[in-house]
């Protein structure tokens, strides 16, 4: 597997894209095919041909769109990205970061489970690496109006006023670092500690992120301009 | 890999760990190959051969005693768990999970690092998830101590006397939870978002698990007889 990825990343914005074309349904067949191998088998049983052969479609047709194994793994990552994914608005932050710790908990306890599969293969596919790392920072990235609206709501303590730029003891929150306080805990138990699933941990993990926020663990001073 | 796998865990108090013994000296020869090789190549570059070889002992040797690959990777692991690791103790529950934390940190970030080569076979070896499973409880329970240190300076809320089991409203303080939330930001950064690994990161993520542990967040109703 190269480090040129160029021509294996053909999936974001493509025109290939268009709903309802041949390429699209193509695209959607291979796609739903390299889910299911991985979830079955991992990325060390993910073959070109195991791939088309359960897409019902000519392996020619995937050497050509997705060169290899590592093509078809950034794809389907990309496509993950793709999804019309919304974070959850609750009413509170700690309600929506529950829902959200619920939903990655569920992610990586069903068997089998895609997520899992997925982060398998990022240790050992440079390529598949970067995909998942940036449809991870996009899914932070959304979440960030999670802290946003919690701020408006006047949940968290932000010192100065929004327009204030800079100034004197100004305050904003460091939002990625306050979702990642919330979530971490559920990937470490499950994914790395391997734990039985504790259906208390996404609340948990959720109100103890909300409690530092609130005494100010991720307040850092306002950027100029920012 | 199979998982019977009693005769492929020789090590923990094993009359082989006498110290200069020649078995000693060829296990400490064998597992050093093997975490050269899985540092430079990864679990799916390891072989019997390939540690034989590095390790200059014959392969029959290598197949006798840890019979796989999996085998070597268990007692790998093991051997990590029977090193004389202290936990850091610095005079403040911040203090000691920042040194905690820079210890997990300069582990993931160092290339090649056997920690992640670690986690990465432990995705594929059943034996070797569980043989790691192993090593993070004792770890995690060794830290236990850092909370104890903070609850008897006064650090941390804790509601009832220590001899009142059991009284209406006792709580004490759920040290694992407090310690997972406190190292696994940083876990979670390095390993699975594969960002640059931020020096402040340490600190940060353990005054934050400080202040939620200050507010409550670690706090459960004491267990009768705890």
């Amino acid at each position: 597997m190269t480090d040129s990825t160029d021509s294996t990343e053909p999936a974001v914005g493509a025109p290939e894209r268009r709903p309802g074309g041949r390429t699209a349904r193509v695209r959607a067949q291979v796609l739903d095919a390299v889910r299911a191998e991985l979830a079955e088998a991992g990325h060390e049983g993910l073959t070109v041909e195991g791939v088309a052969a359960r897409a019902g479609v000519h392996r020619t047709t995937v050497y050509r769109r997705w060169r290899d194994v590592g093509g078809l793994l950034v794809d389907v990552i990309a496509a993950a990205g793709e999804m019309d994914w919304q974070p959850p608005d609750t009413g509170s932050l700690r309600g929506d970061l529950t829902a959200l710790n619920r939903e990655i908990q569920e992610s990586l306890v069903v068997r089998p489970s895609f997520a899992v599969a997925l982060m398998a293969a990022s240790f050992h596919s440079e390529q598949a690496a970067r995909a998942q790392t940036r449809l991870w920072a996009d899914r932070y990235a959304q979440c960030e109006i999670l802290v946003e609206r919690a701020v408006a709501r006047g949940e968290l303590p932000v010192r100065g006023a929004r327009d204030a730029r800079g100034a004197r003891g100004a305050t904003e929150l460091d939002a990625r670092s306050l979702l990642i306080a919330a979530t971490a805990p559920v990937y470490h138990q499950v994914v790395l500690l391997r734990a039985d699933p504790d259906p208390r941990l996404p609340e948990r993990a959720a109100a103890a992120a909300v409690l530092a926020a609130a005494a100010g663990a991720f307040s850092v001073p306002r950027t100029e301009g920012a």
